[in-house]
């Protein structure tokens, strides 16, 4: 059982709208992408919304604006510290870099190399840490108080989630010029914060659709926590995923809440069922999609009843892949067929 | 000295105005993407237009639906004809299915597998010739005889060059959201077909903006004819270009006219130099580009004095490349820095 925890008043569709206004202009709009030939072998229509193509190589961008962008011009001085293993640390490094203040991002020292070397080339000050054997937490909390800086976090604070939710409301628009609704749409999801965004939209514009949070197999507290209504955790030894981008042991309070409310649940694929969405999507939509990227996809590639005859949506979350790991997984992987 | 051609009136940007109603809401609105690290590398504000996301993973789509639509009905029954190494195949053999006509593409034999199975995958009949042997004009004629078939030329007929137009009237109204004007605009040229249909746009909204075609070294027939004032043509026995998209051994006659009239010249690229532009796209867009859709881009990126301080766009004409060549280049070949 989870403790009671006295949550502010949840974030609205009213409060994406406004998200949406801050980054106009300042965002990439990302389209959505379809294969007719993939579409023919699925039986359905599948689209894949490429926040690969957003500034800075995933959606994480978004959120981290809208948060950057409300902070008051004593805040921007001081700064801001988010910890990550590296997209919202790209995503935060970079909305800094646009408000014109200090970030410091904490880092695992495993991370994919291409995330940490582009944080720091968006300006931001690196700080690695032992995944095994420091306390990030720890790390941020230093900067806080030495620094007066602005903790930033991934995913359970309302700018951030609302941020995340401006792709429900480009989806939705994409979908209305093509004459279409969503039967099913669904993202990666690490702490939430993208998926609890859509799902603020989807509920408010078209409450029939169905909102799946797509995880990897072995991290799946997300889909574990909706089934049992409650938080659930990964376990504590769990080594790390080969979604890299999906690693938070559990849902935030904020983002468990509003998924409770909205989602129809959880849906996992396994580390060889994302190899085959990332080779389907280089062979058939033509995106480098990474890892945490591709599992949302890859849940629903691999569940064909489900998908048949319907219009879908994949969020393909980012695209911060390093080119040895991407080239090896082309080499052994062929696409769905 | 070329013979003197007598030429039906040139296409205008008013036809190209026209293939864009044909094709809306039937060819895929494809993003303008740009890398905030990219430009400061380059110290510039590089855009590439990601017709490799386009249906069919080609611009080539564009064309061939313009000009298929407009078949009659009598024609329509009979069906067309086509060769290509493999782009404009995929987009006749998918806009002939949408049209509901029978298609038959005739391929040399050692064109690119996606290409082929994909051509195939459309419901195409594919017919494979010895690129050194045999005369696809000579095959596809006999299609025309035996058959009534329509023959669709992949770059010299105003309704492809109208539908391939419809790639600039895009990237105008891209660049417009942001409050932009291109100072220099470059995309893939084989026979011409793209570069002219964006040239006719920019020639009438934007005539201060420098039109490039963008050629691989080895197949440089553009290029040499702009400078020398005349159709140039490439050696009868050169080797196939590792840019197999871009092997039209010399310009069109329409496009030819275009070009000269409006094109500032031809810009090329080495082999070398594509595959760092491909690996510069994976890394930075996360984008798939073929090699003969990257040598425009590839072209810009080695011309660091052209572009700086500029607003420059070049066309990712398509993403139909094989994996393994794929991940061989990522593993060998590192992005620009």
């Amino acid at each position: 059982m989870n403790a009671p925890v006295t949550l502010p008043p949840l974030p609205t569709v009213a409060d994406v709208e406004a998200a949406a206004k801050r980054l106009r202009g300042i965002a990439a709009p990302t389209p959505l992408v379809e294969s007719p030939l993939l579409n023919e072998i699925l039986g359905c229509r599948l689209f894949v919304k490429a926040e690969t193509l957003q500034l800075t190589g995933s959606f994480k961008f978004r959120g981290a604006y809208n948060r950057l962008c409300q902070l008051s011009a004593d805040e921007r001085k001081r700064g801001v510290v988010a910890f990550s293993s590296g997209n919202h640390a790209q995503g935060v490094a970079y909305a800094a870099r646009l408000c014109g203040m200090p970030a410091v991002i904490v880092m695992p020292s495993d991370a994919p190399q291409i995330k940490v070397a582009n944080t720091r080339a968006y300006g931001a000050e690196v700080v690695l840490y032992d995944r095994w054997k420091e306390s990030r937490e720890g790390i941020a909390t230093k900067y806080m108080q030495d620094r007066g800086m602005v903790l930033v976090p991934p995913f359970d604070d309302p700018h951030i989630i609302c941020g995340q939710g401006t792709v429900g409301l480009e989806v939705d628009a994409q979908l209305a010029e093509r004459g279409l609704v969503p039967d099913i749409i669904t993202a990666g999801s690490s702490g939430g914060g993208l998926i609890s965004g859509i799902a603020l939209v989807m509920e408010s514009r078209h409450p029939k659709t169905e909102v799946y949070a797509g995880e990897p197999k072995d991290f799946d507290d997300i889909t574990r926590s909706l089934s049992a209504g409650s938080k659930q955790k990964v376990a504590a030894d769990a080594p790390p995923s080969f979604c890299d981008a999906l690693m938070a042991p559990t849902p935030g309070d904020i983002t468990f809440a509003v998924m409770r409310r909205v989602l129809k649940g959880g849906i996992t694929a396994s580390d060889a069922e994302v190899e085959v969405a990332m080779a389907t999507a280089f062979h058939y939509l033509k995106l480098v999609i990474e890892p945490g990227g591709a599992a949302a996809l890859a849940a629903l590639l691999h569940r064909r009843d489900m998908i048949k005859g319907k219009t879908v949506v994949a969020v393909a979350s980012g695209g911060n892949v390093d080119a040895a790991l991407f080239s090896q997984i082309l080499a052994r992987t062929a696409p769905i067929s």
